[in-house]
């Protein structure tokens, strides 16, 4: 299993290939983000939108589930996130769009009150079909250390 | 409705009760973030998340409901948003937990590239039936202008 000994900062990838249905995305919208740009064409045309356009939750979660079917690729031992910085919802995401994502790891750390996690920060971008970048974050993750008796970073 | 001009920085606001059913938080990991801990008691029994939780992105999107189901009773002219800062997932949220917001306005401006937008900050915190917070950040939100022939902030 990847561990966090075996983050490379500086390291970059690229995965995922997601596709933004409008089933989803009214269905997202209904539960979670009910405004009117995010459910109808034609209201979506009076804003700058445009046209039918998903919740920027919505797009967060559908570049989670890339993240998290390229973890699982790596059999990477993730433990979840304290968080993100920087998110920007940058462009309009679109019924029949086609999201990808690349990534840069940035910085990796151990924890200092649980020996067994390590942190790393990965500037993190959303691509559409057309390689428009729709969303970027910094995103912090946490990961098991293979040998957590072994000091340092 | 409810525009930029009535936005007044240094309110706070107090609304939204969310009820986290182990249904929705699996449902919601299946489809977005299908990690052990999102899924599974024993799995998250094995982590710091103690027994099932919800993704953070599924904890972001209940929040979302909330402000929405919040501007909509305000009915406020909203217009999304280009994006989060400071994204902090602090507590596990479990399936039993109820969720409310608390939140207020840290600035405001008027869009330079466009009249007819303002833009605000708010300090938005998610909490738990026992007063804990359990999400933060610093959301910036797009709001119509009721007059953009007036110029200003």
């Amino acid at each position: 299993m990847r561990h966090y000994e075996d983050i490379v900062v500086g390291s970059k990838s690229s995965f995922g290939n997601y596709e933004v249905t409008r089933e989803e995305v009214i269905e997202f919208a209904r539960k979670f983000d009910p405004q009117p740009f995010h459910l109808d064409d034609e209201a979506a045309a009076q804003t700058h939108f445009g046209r039918l356009s998903a919740s920027g939750w919505h797009t967060g979660a559908m570049a989670m589930r890339m993240m998290v079917d390229n973890m699982t690729a790596n059999r990477q031992a993730g433990l979840g996130s304290p968080g993100i910085d920087e998110l920007q919802w940058l462009k309009p995401v679109h019924p029949g769009d086609r999201l990808r994502i690349e990534s840069e790891v940035l910085s990796k750390r151990r924890s200092q009150s649980r020996p067994e996690m390590g942190m790393f920060k990965a500037r993190t971008t959303v691509l559409n079909q057309h390689d428009v970048a729709v969303m970027t974050m910094v995103s912090t993750g946490m990961i098991r250390v293979r040998n957590p008796e072994i000091a340092g970073g």
